[in-house]
Formats: structure tokens, C-alpha cells, sequence
């Protein structure tokens, strides 16, 4: 006979009371294996429960291993090795992890714990403090409700496709679906010839994946993406610093650094490049891809926010004038609709793309088809194009508001600043302060936060900046936030600068 | 004025018609940057169509940059710069990608293509055929309804979280009920420990990025795992062969080879080895980590079929005995539940972890969080534990029809198999056959199908095996299968070796 003992108000349910009851006398040792359990109605009669209780908990007590079950026969508590030499549970590990990982995991890893124990955005910050830092969508302008009637939709009618494995290369439709996108944008692109993601970031990491050889360089905007620094080095691939001119990476030098020895790929973003900004023209990507055609040098276009030129003139990407296919070009979904969709893409010759396929193929076996699938019903059904539209003509007034705010507020000779025309960052220069600044505390005091310009360096830039993004707030916050930002600025250098 | 022609009977609506006529005619240089457009209105009275019509046509074409667009104001064209140097959609690349790609690339590349060279499974067969190649779940089982419901709710009470950004280890609540999962199969863990991963593939990439530097090697089973060959070889560390036997890996071996110089790392799959079907007992995991513990190796348990020990005496998990930390486990819940969830996990000491995130976070910022939140509510709920219950009676059932038919069909002195205790697969060993024989040509006679061993060696095997699964097949189709595997073994070994 078992001694139960159930309660009825502890809040666990009766079945869970009687799973967690047979366990424990089945690890303490009160029954052993091959010991005879109560059928389930006799059980359900001793302890004055639903005979389907009974069941369910003995259902769950079979799954987890501790009941042998077989049809028109009582359970049995079944045989379980005994588990030895268990100290009890310990934080201690006796493998030294820092020597098991690689040394370029390890560079990696200290970025990572580097960037980890700076100051959190919007964290430890006072109440009400406006915020530069965050750089991602704003949820308040997410489209929640037509995206889940997609989702709805496409799980209704292909779910069980859409849960098993999928195609390598990401969901067909959604491919075709991207390509006419491209095209929209200029790029001729066939279906087989992009590759879906988990985001640009995965597009990124491939590549580098794809290409990193000992002796390998890569050339990169600085300032420039600053996820890219750390992800170049842990591939072992020797970074070139190009620097940003007001009117985009400096192709003289870039022209001068291929004379000597050409690098093994361009990395570039020409639309409102992180942190800067800043746009190329056509001249400028013109100069660029022949530059490159010239030296044998293939390009890496990161055309992370193509959807967003909300303002001035349509430049074409680069990818659109790549006759000879030597542009990679990389987007994603993440800047104008949900980042948490981590669906990006690559759009490259098919022999780049099928070589980054068996990356992705043994890295991972093949992305999750639902999410892509509601995504390409989405932009099918009008959905898509119609935010984009949306996020333009709030965008474009959010900027303006920002620069007119700089203009009202910011101590003109002492801060210069980029005007995009299209995205969320604006890159602000300081002149050299009076004296040494913890700009921080000036900042946490105006209840103001920006993001710091020396993460966007591989090494130490010679002046100060900050990169100010506005793509989590509304123009009533910009407006405040800058002119908190100019009270700050002022204490630092003196009221007499402030602008006339 | 502009001509415009609306077909109505072209089953194109009339919104797309305008975009792609007023697209056509600033491409051609009819319309030429800056001229006006007729305002919404104007063109509604002049087309004859709803003004909304042409209003949603103006947006897109807006969202598309043709169109410049102020409240109040007639639309006007906007300057686009002209396309240079493009010679039209070209085939060619001048880039030679199998140079640009790395030497490891490209011999993960050759083995891709090689896979896909093969004879997809299911393609090309007669009709009719019986496979037991495909390893993966049965799409009849998935519970889908109760998934969508969670996914539904999820989606629902905190949809904009779930679209944003995300945990780079994964969602909290998932990696507390995996905690919880690892609890009940006889292993302590905290959901710091736990890290999502895209699916057990993706877990074992990871661990295999963290730790690959030159010299290093790792002990795999052979046969074993046959996507982690290629990946292993891609991330350059050497491969160290250890012959399974019929209760697993062979330890005399292991430890000998341990003597002369430790491997970095050993990966086993204790529980329905993948290709062999073979679980290795309690002694043999105890012997395996202490040999470690001696000899300073760390342990790569393969958990990928924890939840399917349907039958025996269920044996704990390696990571269950292991008070030293030195043991990374990886799980799945793509060989249970759904696989195009992408779900799996690491769970290891929390140093192991935080260096594995590191690799995420640069690799791909964060895993998607919605179907994280589903499957998290799916086991909550309580569907996860009942799905794995009513899974253990169908296979157990599956598994005991395919041992039964074999036993009855398959020439007993020519070929021998495997009985494994769980999972889904079944290893057969051929006697040499009288002559050289083209397998395949019997096999699609006799209208069965079965995967060649070779894959699953690095080398070459010595004597011809097959791997049968039976995941995707019901106990008639199993019969059926195994019935006319045994009249081709007839035809190949002779009718006089038939069973008895």
C-alpha cells in the first residue's frame, strides 16, 4: 500500500501531485523496480480523483522513464541505473574553458564581455531619460495584427510542411518574393540566386565564413559597423581601415591600398551608413565598383536600410550596376519591419550562393520556414510595401525634426553633424572640449543618452563623436532629448558658444 | 497628358496597372524627373476608377522612389540617377567564387554537392516505393493544432516583445522548461547553463567554432553522425576514428589512443546512435567518463533522441553523472516534436556557455523569439509531455513490427541487424554477396528503399551496411517495406539462404 497525500490547496494540480509523489518514492527508493503500481481506477478510487487523472499522471511517470506500461496490466516501476560518483550539484567546472576555446573565440568572447559591461542602454539610466542609443524598430509602429493574420494563414494552410525541415536557401515564395524586391531596387535577381538568413548579421558572418584563408584582408569604412570589427578578426582576416569622408569611404586611398596590394573584399554600406549616416552618389558607387572591376577586388554591399530613402534623391545600389557579378549584395527585414523575425538575405552569383548554402546547410541543416512563410504572405498581400510607405513619411518627419532641433539647440561651432537622407543615425563630431569631459555625467544629468563613436573604430579615433539614432522615438521626444543634449553641451564648453 | 490603357479583363488589379504604366513611362524617359503628376483626383475622374485606387497605386509608387510625393501637392517624378555600365542581366561572374571561397569551403562544398548528387531520397523512385530513408518526423504525428493555439496566444499577449529583439542565449521561459526537461532525464541545470540553439546542428557548429584551432582533434564513433564528418573537417581538426562495437564506441580503443595523445574533444551519441541504432549501457558511460576525467578530455554528449527511450531500461545521460562540468550536452526538439522549429540546445558550465553566446551574438545577433514562446507554452500547457507519451506507444509499436518482419523476411544468415531500444533507426550488416552487386537496381525492383552506410564512415567501410529508418513509415507500410527488402536480399544471396 502507498501512502498519498494529496493537497488539495497547494495550487499543483492533483496529477502533478501524484507524479511528484511517485518520483520522489521511486528516487528514494520507497519502490523499487519491477514493484506492481495500482491500476489507474483502483488508484483513482484510493485517492478520490478522475480515473483520467490518474491516467495522465501515470502517462507523464512512463515518459519520464520511471513506469513500465503495457496494455491490460498494471504499471511497473521500471529498472534505472543507479547514477554514480554525482557529487551534488557544483558551479565548478575542472575543464579550464579559456584554454578548450580558441584563441580567436576567446578575442571574441572578451568583445563580447567588453560590450556586455558597458553601461546598458536605457539601463541604470534615471527615469525619463531620453535615449539616442537604441537603434532598432520601434515597436509602437509595429504592424502586429496583419502579420498575424498571415501567420494564422499560412499555418493553416501548410503548416505541417512549414514544420518540417525546409529548404536550405530559405522558403521558396519568399525568395521570389525578395528577387522582385531587388528589383524594384534596380537588381536584376532570380529566385536562385539569394539565400535567406537569420538576419544581415548571419549574411555577414557566411561571407566571412565563406571566404577566411590565412593572409586574407578585408577593406572597411571607419567609422563603420561595429559588429563587423570584432566578427573580421575572430575569421582571421587582416582589416583594412578606409577612412569616411563627408562623402563616403575615401576611394583615393581605397585606389592607392589596391595599387599595393588589392584586398580580398570591399565591405561597404552606401545608404545611411552605420554609424555616419552618410549616402554615397552615383558617381561615388560608380567610382567604387570599377575601382574594384579594375583590381580584381570583390564587393560586400550591406544594403541593410535600401527601403528606407525617404528623402532627396533615389541613388541605385551598387549590385544595380554589377554587370559582371562581383557584388554580394546583403539585406534584411530587420531595419523596416521586425528584427525579431531574423530573416535577412544574400544576393550573389549562384556559385557564391551555393557555396554559402553548404555553410548554411552544415552549420545549421536549413532555416525555419513559418515565420518566412507569414513574411511572404505579408509583403504579397500589399502589407509590406504599405509600412514601408508608412515608415517613410514618419521617418522623414522624425528627421527633420531632429536636424531642425540641432539647429535650434546644438552650440553650432562646437558639434558638426551629418544630415541623412534617409534611416535613423545622425554622427555627431565634437570640437576638442575646454578640458578633459566625463561626458556621461553631463549627459545622465541633462537626462540625455548617446551612443559613444569609439565602438565604431578598430582602434582609437582621433576626435570625439557620438552616434545619435532616432528609431525609438517620436518627434516630441527627439525635440526634447536635443534640446537636453544642447543644455549639456553648453556646460561643457561655456554658454558664450551656444548658437546664435 | 498622359495615355493610359486599363485592360479589365487582364486579372491584374487596376492599382498595379497604374504603378507599372507610370513605372514604364519614367523608365522609357516619357515622364522625366520633376514633371507633374495629376493629383489623385484628377486621375480618378480621368481613369474612371476609385480615387483610393489610385491613391494606394501613388503610394506604392512613393515606396518604389518614382514618385515624390508633399500633402497638398500634385506628385511629382523624382530624379533618378541613370543605370551606367549595365550590359543586362549576364549568367557569368568575373569572379572565380571557388577562388574567392576558402580551401575549407570549397571541401565543404564538394561534399554538399556530392549529397545532393546522390539520389534524393523519394525523387525518382517508382511510385509506390517504400522508403525507410528519410529520417525525420512523421508528418501524420505532428500535433499541430495545439501548436497553433500556443503560438496563437503567444502571439497575442506579447507579440511586439517577440518581434523585437531578442535573447541572444534564447527566451528565458523555454531555456527555464528545458532546464526543467534536463531535470527530468537525471541532469542538473539552470537555465544560464541552457543556450538555444537552430536546432542540434547548429549546437554542434557551434561547439566544434568555439574550439577549433590548428592541431587540434576529436574522437568521433564510426559509423557515426554523418554531417559532423564534413564539419568537422571544415573547421580543420583532425578526425580521430573510433570503431563502434556492439555496445558502443570502443573504450580499449579510446583509452589507448588517449595513452599516446588525448584528443580535444569526444563526441558520442549514447542513446539510438545515428546510423546504428545502438545505446550504450550504464558501465560503458560510467568507463567513458572517467576515461576522460583522467585522461583531461572534454565530452560532447548528442542527446538528440533523450525523449525517445521507448523500451529496456532507461539509461541516464552521460551529462547526468558528470560532477566535473566536463561534459557539453546537446538536445533537440526536432526529432520528437516539429523539426522546422529549429529548436535545440547546449547545456553545459555556464564559461562554456557564455563563450558559445559570444559566437551566437556575432554569428546572428539573436535566435527569432515567437516560435521560442510557442514551444514554450506548448509544454506548459502539457501538450509536449503527451505528444512524447503518444509517440513512445506508436514507435515502440513501429519498432517491434519492423523486428518482427525482419526476423520473419530477411535472409538471417546474410544479413544482421541492430535492435535498438528507441528512436527510429535500424543497422544492417550485409555478408559479403556472391558477386558484385548494383543494390540500388534490386532495390527499386522489389519497389523499397534504403540509405547506403558508406555516408556515415569517413572512409571506407569494410563490409556493405544500410541504414533503415522507420520514422516516416506506419507499422502496414513497415511490413510491406521489410517483405520486399527480404525477396531483393533473396534475389541477391539466393533463394536457398532464405530464413528458415
Amino acid at each position: 500500500m502507498i501512502l498519498f497525500c494529496m493537497d488539495e490547496r497547494s495550487g499543483v494540480s492533483k496529477s502533478s501531485q501524484i507524479v511528484e509523489q511517485i518520483r520522489n518514492m521511486i528516487s528514494s527508493g520507497v519502490l523499487r523496480a519491477g514493484e506492481r503500481i495500482p491500476s489507474s481506477r483502483k488508484m483513482a478510487d484510493i485517492l478520490q480523483v478522475h480515473r483520467s487523472t490518474v491516467s495522465s499522471a501515470y502517462q507523464d511517470l512512463w515518459a519520464l522513464g520511471y513506469l513500465e506500461m503495457r496494455s491490460g496490466a498494471v504499471p511497473l516501476v521500471r529498472e534505472r541505473f543507479p547514477v554514480v560518483s554525482r557529487k551534488g550539484s557544483s558551479n565548478e567546472s575542472t575543464i579550464d574553458w579559456a584554454s578548450f576555446s580558441s584563441p580567436s573565440t576567446e578575442e571574441l568572447w572578451s568583445d563580447y564581455s567588453l560590450a556586455r559591461g558597458r553601461r546598458p542602454a536605457g539601463e541604470n539610466l534615471p527615469g525619463g531619460t531620453i535615449s539616442f542609443v537604441p537603434f532598432r524598430m520601434d515597436k509602437r509602429l509595429f504592424m502586429l495584427k496583419s502579420f498575424r493574420t498571415c501567420l494564422t494563414r499560412s499555418f493553416r494552410e501548410e503548416g505541417a510542411n512549414l514544420l518540417s525541415y525546409g529548404d536550405v536557401m530559405g522558403y521558396g515564395p519568399l525568395r521570389e518574393t525578395i528577387a522582385n524586391r531587388m528589383a524594384a531596387h534596380g537588381m536584376d535577381s532570380h529566385s536562385d540566386e539569394i539565400l535567406v538568413t537569420n538576419g544581415a548579421q548571419h549574411a555577414l558572418d557566411l561571407v566571412l565564413r565563406m571566404m577566411s584563408a590565412p593572409g586574407r584582408s578585408v577593406a572597411i569604412e571607419v567609422p563603420g559597423y561595429s559588429q563587423m570589427i570584432p566578427l573580421l578578426r575572430h575569421h582571421g582576416l587582416e582589416i583594412v581601415e578606409i577612412p569616411m569622408k563627408d562623402d563616403g569611404m575615401d576611394l583615393d586611398l581605397l585606389e592607392e591600398t589596391c595599387r599595393v596590394k588589392p584586398p580580398h573584399l570591399v565591405y561597404t554600406m552606401p545608404n545611411f551608413q552605420n554609424p555616419t549616416g552618410i549616402t554615397t552618389d552615383q558617381p561615388h558607387r560608380e567610382r567604387l565598383l570599377s575601382l574594384c572591376s579594375h583590381y580584381g577586388v570583390t564587393i560586400l554591399e550591406d544594403g541593410f536600410e535600401e527601403e528606407m530613402k525617404y528623402s532627396g534623391k533615389v541613388v541605385m545600389p551598387i549590385k544595380s550596376m554589377d554587370s559582371e557579378n562581383r557584388v554580394i549584395y546583403c539585406g534584411t527585414f530587420s531595419k523596416v519591419l521586425f528584427p525579431g523575425l531574423r530573416i535577412g538575405w544574400i544576393g550573389a552569383h549562384r556559385d557564391c550562393i551555393s557555396r554559402l548554402s553548404a555553410l548554411r546547410r552544415f552549420g545549421e541543416l536549413s532555416p525555419p520556414s513559418l515565420l518566412q512563410a507569414a513574411l511572404q504572405r505579408f509583403c504579397a498581400d500589399g502589407h509590406y510595401e504599405r509600412h514601408v510607405s508608412s515608415m517613410h513619411r514618419i521617418y522623414r518627419r522624425r528627421m527633420q525634426s531632429a536636424l531642425a532641433a540641432m539647429q535650434r539647440y546644438l552650440p553650432a561651432g562646437r558639434v558638426g553633424w551629418t544630415k541623412p537622407r534617409g534611416g535613423y543615425l545622425v554622427w555627431l563630431t565634437m570640437s576638442t572640449p575646454p578640458r578633459t569631459i566625463l561626458w556621461d555625467d553631463f549627459f545622465v544629468q541633462a537626462g540625455v543618452d548617446l551612443c559613444h563613436g569609439e565602438e565604431f573604430f578598430p582602434g582609437s579615433p582621433s576626435r570625439k563623436h557620438f552616434r545619435m539614432s532616432i528609431s525609438c522615438l517620436d518627434e516630441d521626444e527627439i525635440e526634447e532629448g536635443v534640446r537636453r543634449l544642447g543644455l549639456a553641451l553648453r556646460q561643457i564648453y561655456g554658454h558664450e558658444t551656444a548658437a546664435s
